[in-house]
């Protein structure tokens, strides 16, 4: 749609429909008693905006068909539902996929892993690779992290979820993790992006700090456009002027997103508010608005972690969060999705004891 | 607490201490390798940072006390809790505040307020003076509003909740009101959080458009001051970049309300996402949250309003909303507060029908 | 412009048609591909989406024309310029408005005035009436501030530019001051918008803490439709997520705000930094961006101050700061606008020392 | 600085004390009315805030010093100054940087280079691989634009400013490009800041969309870490709820900097302002408030530009802006750096005529 100025000449508006014209298009006018206004019809391909702001008499651009196509929900109508490692997830079941920030030594994770299996988790979180603002912060274990993840899962029989940091890493991470996610700021790292939609493995698409929804779909785009259809979006929080918290859920983007888009859509409790007081509220919250599950962060010893500890959970709390969780989710007609919890772990794991040798 | 600079020079640091001994209160010194740091302690009240900030030789300043004290939980732990004319509000109770953004006639207010209290909503919303971004735009109907809601009260045994815009309002407004709204563009308005402090009338004061936490609570310490304790704090969405939804809803500020203040807190899932559609979404977050009530948009024809038609909820959708909130609350060990849904209308608005003549 | 839905039906698009026609409007239909747009022409006044947005098949209303008029440029083509009692804002000329953020004394008011007038800036500011966030903090001395403010003028000669915060302190403050201010906390505050406008006295309207450039134009608009002609725009800073600065200047607003309207447009550089020692780069970059002027506080002793203390220039270093924005200011083509510096002080002024007896 | 909750035990600050000597560092207890504030004193290091905060008592941590060093203006006082292949940056010479945001053709980069260097300009910009929000939008000539603009670089003698996306492309660019630079969006790309770090080549760092000061200074200091002391830092605006232009240039960040680092500080009217005509009134005000240079995109044919034409002026447009940046330069006691406007072009390139073939 492009829209006039008010004192834009015959030859001026000719010239923009000749333009329009030429690059294969229909241009509809509609002349109002202020000002013209053209309508550029194409063949469904977006329409570059560029290509006409610029020309003389032209006030403004209004873009009318949305930028993303594969992860619209006009184009798929039914909601998106694949299973990681055996987890069904964009299904009426919610997914609690749970672990510490970081990998930091083999029994805080193994530790980690057995309460999140038995508190009914259906995912192991944790960060082998961490981006951090400081060079002087903790920065992961790195490969040999990656190994303890695939060793917890081994234990757990729970899949496991870990972020990947640059392109080069992942063919190292492949093996190890069911899910790659891509963090906050890596959210329009573009060759990020195409290498994670060209290795067909699901990911888990963080929306950046200060990324629009619209924003967030376009980076998902980048990722169907490779044909890997396994995507799930991840509100966390986004930047504005409160500090009383870390980052200011955008609760909004949970129905929002499950408007627009056909892909699984979770939360993150933890980071989008920083601060474990408050992490079961906003969990509840965002079930509550419609999300596909949830992302938390917990640690067996939050005053000893590495990273991030004031806002993770404590194993006991944890417990307590998933039946909350399951509460609000029969509430609105969903279910907690079906876990191990309860069920005898896989024999090859018998041998590990949480209170043994530690890395 | 006073940050010297790294380079600050001995006399500096006793001017300050000095200083601040002169003002009657005391100064503890902690010296670093790098730097000096004084803390200051005062006998409760607090403490302007100006008058040290600017003295030789002082990096910063860094308040350590809060700056509200009779809206605090540290003063008052137990949740505040009191009456609108018959349903409580600040227990375990949700409550729940339905009707039109305006009031524009008599058959539409009346009908809503029929709807909302069959539904089992506990209280009318409308407003008669209109807080309009554009001078060209309806801005109410005035006291022939006011007049119109008191009938609707009479009809429904529902308490009147309506915006006052000045303190000049105040005296008119007070007779036909049971709930005064200070809006979000007033909410520093002090010439009038002084005004409604001094009516000793309830006041449902709503955050300012970009302000914090920490300012909303220091508005509600002005109404407070005067010795109105009848204060209800309610979320209505915060401007950011984002720009999907008309405000973004600061979802997290309602744990955060309930932990920093005994004050009950309400949330506007109307004004805080702009569109009916995601209305029910946010209001189930807002209760799963730990909300104690909700203030929504309900017209019989929102496509007629007169203004914020795109956010109203039809009267049909409003019941199902009601319903939901009631099942969240259940989830979380709450309940919806009493209602009159269900009871036969008092006698005397026995003879309002709303198919009816109009105003 | 009405945007449909790509699965809008033939009945639903007529229905919208019908609607608009009914309105006494033309609508103009674009038909794509993928969905028909309809363009809604009416006769100059705005048209309230609101009407349309609601109606079945219609997916968004995008607004063409500007919701304001009287403020534009479009309106008005010429640059708006009128005095001050004397001193001419809104032509080639630079005006420098300064003084302490609130009045507190005789002698710090008269000893300010001097020393701006010394200086070459051109009027004086100074607050009897304070918005403060916290109850608990100074207020100002009210009426016998105006007075002050008044004798200093008499003293000096120069303008006097004050805040007014609610629309029953008018009457009282017009005697006393040139220019009514309306501040950031005010910006929507329509009742006193409404007030000063009526008052037909000279208004520096200060933008709200995120109020968009648009809304500060449609607050302009409210006074500007009373006839009321005077109307000064000032860019304070807006609050964003960066805490590095109290507030982040939004320099942009100033060229954006030049080519929307023939309004005067100064920059407030204290309030929009909030530390004295960034003001001074900053009135020059707002002058070098084409502010008609600047508005800066400017106190003899800062570290006394009752009020923004921290952002305050010392009388020295306001002198140099009157340079360099001279300086700019001839680098861009404009000048300083004539000031009283260098001339005698009116004669019914003699009598004042400065080092004489306080209030 | 750990501050104790009011209710926190004798028991509970005897233990943070333990647990800070613990681990080498200094308690200084400072006991106020209604609570403790304990000071941690180290040797320089900066001290992880995670090891106390969740310790049993603690209400909340307050760090005293930066957690930055190599950048910081305490560390090295003297501003920082670097030649860029003949230019130099840093000192009171001011910086142009120009060309188009994306390198389309021969004749486009080559017309473009020779008008930057006619007009004034110290260096060329153009982008080779560029970061798309929508994988449909053109991505860059890769490699045959950085061959194009080792062309542009030989024929003007200016040297080449092109942006780096990720690690694996360091390799190939450093021979082609004298600067390197990293885009918003990759602000905290880590793996790319330690290759650039790594790479000891001259880096202009662009601010995150919503990165605030701080960590822009952060992302400095991860390069900086590596050895590599040529760091120009680039302010190109912020996202914040102001859609009047695309970003909001954060003007104030530009006397911040200055204040807080050594680095050089360039400013992006281009991207902060995101149209042409506001270029020109942002690039005067960042050089009055103190910034090093500017970089601005020109392009020949704004209106048939693959990339960001609405913000991209014409070359008699830059010509007049390089004037007015000198006006400016010249109005605060700085000037242009010495350039080649008006010597005779390098033998070598002598064969180049803008009008020929193209690529």
């Amino acid at each position: 749609m492009i829209i006039m100025r008010t004192d834009a000449t015959t030859e001026q508006i000719e010239h923009v429909v000749q333009r329009v014209e030429n690059q294969g298009l229909h241009a509809h006018l509609s002349q109002g008693e202020e000002r013209t206004v053209i309508g550029v019809v194409g063949d469904g391909r977006p329409i570059p905006p560029e290509h006409f702001q610029l020309l003389p008499g032209v006030d403004r651009i209004l873009p009318i068909s949305r930028p993303y196509k594969l992860a619209s929900r006009e184009f798929i109508q039914e909601n998106s539902q694949f299973a990681l490692d055996g987890v069904s997830i964009g299904g009426s079941g919610i997914v609690v996929i749970a672990g510490p920030c970081s990998v930091e030594s083999r029994s805080q994770l193994l530790e980690t892993a057995l309460a999140v299996r038995e508190a009914g988790g259906h995912a192991l979180r944790g960060g082998a690779f961490k981006p951090r603002t400081s060079p002087y912060s903790f920065q992961g274990l790195g490969e040999a992290g990656l190994e303890l993840l695939a060793e917890a899962r081994e234990l757990t029989g729970l899949p496991v979820v870990s972020e990947v940091m640059s392109p080069d890493q992942l063919p190292m991470m492949v093996p190890y993790v069911d899910v790659l996610q891509i963090g906050a700021r890596n959210m329009q790292n573009f060759a990020l992006l195409h290498a994670a939609g060209a290795s067909q493995h699901p990911v888990l698409l963080k929306r950046g700090m200060s990324a629009t929804v619209e924003e967030l779909l376009m980076a998902g785009e980048y990722i169907l456009s490779h044909g890997n259809r396994r995507v799930i979006l991840c509100e966390r929080g986004i930047r504005t002027y409160e500090t009383a918290t870390r980052n200011t859920t955008d609760i909004n983007a949970i129905p929002v997103l499950k408007a627009l888009t056909h892909l699984p859509v979770v939360l993150d409790p933890s980071h989008s508010t920083g601060y474990w007081q408050y992490v079961e509220a906003i969990a509840r919250a965002g079930i509550a608005a419609g999300a596909d599950g949830i992302i938390v962060e917990v640690h067996p010893h939050p005053e000893d972690a590495l990273s991030d500890g004031g806002q993770s959970l404590k194993p006991e709390r944890f417990a307590e969060l998933v039946l909350q969780v399951k509460a609000i989710a029969e509430a609105i007609g969903r279910s907690l999705a079906p876990s191990h919890a309860g069920s005898p772990l896989p024999t090859a794991a018998s041998g590990f004891s949480p209170s043994g040798g530690d890395l």
